[in-house]
């Protein structure tokens, strides 16, 4: 690990896009069937070839006649003519019109020779083979000349129009069965990083191995810009490998993407890569998150490196590659992508990067759209996951004050506020609840997150393990804890004190669940020293039994919910109220209301968990 | 033909909502891969069954170190550990980390045993076998400890969440391959109509058949709003084989969509097919577009009969079908699907039935959003590819005044004003200069519409063939018309008299063209009476010559240019100038601005049209 290099001429994003602006993406045109071709941007000028309707149309139920015959027609005065024939829709007529006579004619048939006009039936009555007409029409009245609709030889659409159902109706009446869109640009989306392992595979986190978010994430955005994915997973980790899959990927696709190896370690090569196999125009951009992002050329074909964590890499694609895309595609940014409302929390930021910061939306009791910042850092997923869009804070921005209004740049059109937002204790009867509720969002960020979350006016409702907060309680239960150990294990004595023996591996939850708080002060009482307890803090309140179940620990803190899910035996302390909070401000919110309706629940939902009580 | 009824009982389109609402529509499951899950909705609540990450990780490419033995150090103070070795990403530590000792390690790796936090590369030294740390770094520092992403046993996704490149992402961190979604809709669009022919066979006029427009632009919608689309086309136009197709639908869809034969002629069997096989529950809706709606139900199926026009099939989808189908389908209305602008015109309406009034929409100089009726018919396609949206006017408004701000339901999200708007005279000069300018919407209603929206504020730029108008010329040339024949036709003398023969079936163009107007002023000048000339009256300006070249017409009036391509006889009368004139206001828009510039080429278009001159 040496040759170690600094990025040190850090490019604005403006730059930054330029750069990627003047190199070519895509091009060209294929033919699709007019069933494949809606949202595709069409490639040429379609002209009308034909008039439609190809003949004069009724454009009614009733009588076809000569207006003249019928000039003084009226309830007082009908005029009486012979009936000569009829003619539905799809029929040449086989009789005309003569003076003095009309011919029964549906909507959508073709006018018969010698009539003018075609009186409603509503304004006629049958005699036999004769017809009272009770009201005079204009010549061309009920007519619908052929070519009104569309005439031979006008433009019906312009190139570069983005086909829609109505203008694919448009289509079909012209006769097309296929037409020429632009094709879509073809981009690579390439995976590096030996600590990938594929969804579905098996995962060794002793290994270090982990997840490829980046893969789908990416291709799922290159498909929502108008692009088309073509997925290289599994490229080893080494500079020949990589250099390989790059320049196949360039002689394959329109461009390529890669995520990760992209900052200046040692380790990260792929700056080199394309330095030796193209040219690297790019490297690094004055953004966060989003430093580590390389642009360049390969073979021809633009490239842009990345970062590697799924929260920046993805933030950097909506930023600089996806508006790109979309252009190379034909398909129009779209409007109304932004969204405003009121900064729920003050925040900092003195980096001297212009920063895309990830915010969620919530409505207060008022309906006014509250935002509040998402970030568990830019090496989490649940950062982008539980966000609806970003706050664009200019370089020299150092502070956004609560309260003031933002505007929020939106991942997606349809992005709109949780009808309910929780925040707080994660816990199996809550999430069993909030099945019930519409479009809800939790974040299970511990007891602690929800009190603080209730007081910013962010969370709807808190869920508090073991702490209080004002508000209404739209749920409460109590649920029992202890120690966690493996099926067989023999145990004997003071439950706690396992926690603390030190030939053990223990696996403990961390400060921010209500769940230490119990451990903490079931210790104290106990007479041990709370800090002489456990060893690894986990985040997740199932995470220490799920260590001891897979024996990378020995013993854990736990619930008897979760103890007798895994089959692990089960050592009881204590049992912890978990008390679900409404915002006063948000009582009437529907959301909350159907929380309410869900608590009825309550009791089915306890019963069915091991050591739950109301 | 007997057995007419009316329909006499319009129900409002509240109550087709709800009783539309109250029918099931569809419902289910199925399993799809994560690569194919975008846009999809999540039917099942996803928890988390392992952490992530799944071991406490490095955030930072550095040193591994115990925080303890580095907590003096700064930049004065240094503090040398000896570097027991290196662990990349993906790999399992073969080394700890004792007391004063440091491991080398990169981003994303696992930190080794013995390790507490990571010092940054950049606050170090390498000195051959030791490592020199210039900072201070606190227990956990560039630590991401094991689950503090997604925690195991965490709710990672509530059911009912429609999946997007971040949620996707989220997933995939969490291995998944397949994800359980609502089953889309399956959704019957038969077609009945023994007049409708499929885009791509052939078109007989006479016999009265028009292409089949309903199907895809259905289709397509049903798409849109989260349906899968299944076409039953060439359904025969009697009574056993529409209750065949339809009791097939019921059998294998969930919905089934029929357009046209809703009305209350007898030729329209719908109705009484639906009461024959199922149950007719509405018949009639007090809408305009959209009277003859039926709602009923087929062996348990929902069952809607469309009307035939396919802008009032379209708007009556949009309005009735399509929020029940994205609400079968999970998919929530989309938000921002309105836009507010000036109506251009007053728009007066009395027949006591709500309405959808179709419009489009055109920026004016200030970039305010001008709101004009677009409106051929509701048998015209036209009407709906031209239009942006629609005004929802109620039953008891009788007029919107000119002026007045309107609220315009968009027909999508991404909707957007067109760059330019032309309105006027049909020409191929016209129509190749267009070529050029980025999304135009040309409007070919004649010289005489031309003129109006010019006046009336819509168009940004007029085509006035043979007229004037303020305002800036962008564009003029001079194009040669005459009398237009079959290529071996053989004639003398005055070539308008031709047009006047009453042995001839003679094709003109209607008044709206400026070509009409040249007409009928050469006819007074060479003592000919103009209404003494031509017949069947067509709205294109190559529809004339286009029935002579098939035979439907003896002799028309055209361009030179088009009887050159149609190969067809020509004998010259005059030239006619044609104006592109820029509204004032208009000036400074972007789109007028490029058909300027693309004015420059107009030697060339020009010279590629026979009988074109600037």
């Amino acid at each position: 690990m040496t040759d170690r290099k600094e990025m040190r001429d850090l490019v604005s994003l403006d730059r930054a896009r330029t750069v990627l602006g003047d190199l070519a993406v895509g091009g060209g045109t294929e033919r699709v069937a007019l069933q494949e071709a809606s949202g595709r941007v069409l490639a040429e000028r379609v002209d009308a070839d034909l008039d439609v309707p190809g003949f004069d149309r009724a454009s009614v139920d009733g009588y076809a006649v000569r207006a003249g015959d019928v000039a003084g027609a009226g309830e007082a005065s009908p005029v009486t003519l012979e009936v000569a024939g009829g003619v539905e829709a799809g029929e040449r007529p086989d009789v005309g019109v003569g003076a003095g006579e009309a011919v029964e004619i549906a909507t959508g048939a073709v006018i018969p020779a010698g009539a003018t006009a075609v009186v409603m039936v509503e304004d006629t009555t049958e005699r036999d083979d004769a017809v009272e007409i009770r009201r005079a029409v204009p010549p061309g009245g009920n007519v619908m000349a052929a070519g009104a609709d569309v005439a031979a030889g006008d433009r019906a659409l312009g190139a570069g129009v983005r086909l829609t159902p109505r203008t694919v109706g448009l289509l079909a009446a012209l006769g097309r069965e296929a037409v020429e869109v632009r094709r879509r640009p073809r981009v690579a989306v390439v995976a590096t990083g030996a600590e990938l392992v594929q969804p579905g595979d098996d995962l060794d986190p002793e290994r270090g191995q982990i997840y490829d978010v980046n893969t789908e994430a990416i291709a799922t955005g290159v498909a929502e810009a108008g692009g088309e994915a073509v997925r290289y997973t599994r490229v080893p980790d080494d500079r020949e490998a990589m250099a390989d899959a790059v320049t196949r990927a360039a002689e394959e696709c329109d461009l390529i993407l890669t995520a990760g190896s992209t900052s200046a370690s040692g380790a990260d090569l792929l700056y080199r890569v394309v330095d030796d196999v193209g040219d690297l125009l790019v490297h690094g951009v004055a953004l966060k998150p989003g430093k580590p992002t390389i642009i360049g050329r390969v073979d021809g074909t633009a490239y842009v490196g990345l970062p590697g964590y799924p929260a920046s890499a993805l933030s950097v694609f909506r930023l600089l590659v996806a508006p790109r895309l979309r252009r190379a595609a034909g398909v129009e940014t779209e409007r109304s992508m932004t969204a405003t409302g009121r900064l729920a929390v003050d925040e900092r930021f003195d980096e001297g990067r212009r920063r895309a910061l990830p915010v969620g939306l919530v409505e207060d009791g008022a309906g006014e759209t509250v935002v509040y910042p998402v970030d568990k850092g830019s090496g989490a997923t649940t950062t982008l996951a539980a966000a609806d869009g970003v706050v664009d804070m200019p370089a020299d921005t150092r502070r956004l004050a609560a309260g003031s209004e933002v505007t929020v740049e939106l991942f997606s059109p349809d992005a709109q506020p949780p009808a309910l937002l929780a925040v707080g204790e994660s816990d199996p009867a809550l999430v069993r609840l909030l099945d019930g509720v519409d479009r809800n969002r939790f974040l299970p960020d511990g007891s602690r997150a929800g009190q603080r979350s209730l007081r910013d006016g962010i969370a709807d409702v808190g869920v508090l393990a073991g702490a209080d907060a004002d508000g209404e309680i739209v749920a409460d239960w109590r649920r029992e804890w202890g120690v966690v150990l493996p099926p067989d294990a023999d145990a004997d004595g003071e439950p706690l004190s396992l926690l603390a023996a030190p030939d053990r591996t223990v696996a403990t939850v961390n400060h921010d669940l209500g769940l230490r708080a119990a451990v903490d002060d079931a210790a104290a009482e106990a007479g041990l020293d709370p800090a002489s307890l456990g060893g690894i803090e986990t985040a997740g309140i199932e995470s220490p039994a799920r260590r001891v179940a897979d024996g990378r620990a020995d013993v854990g803190v736990g619930l008897r919910a979760t103890a007798e899910r895994l089959d692990l035996a089960f050592l009881p302390v204590g049992t912890q109220r978990v008390a679900v909070v409404a915002n006063d401000d948000r009582l009437s919110k529907p959301g909350v209301g159907q929380l309410r309706a869900q608590a009825a629940d309550l009791g089915q939902i306890v019963a069915a968990l091991p050591g739950y009580e109301r």
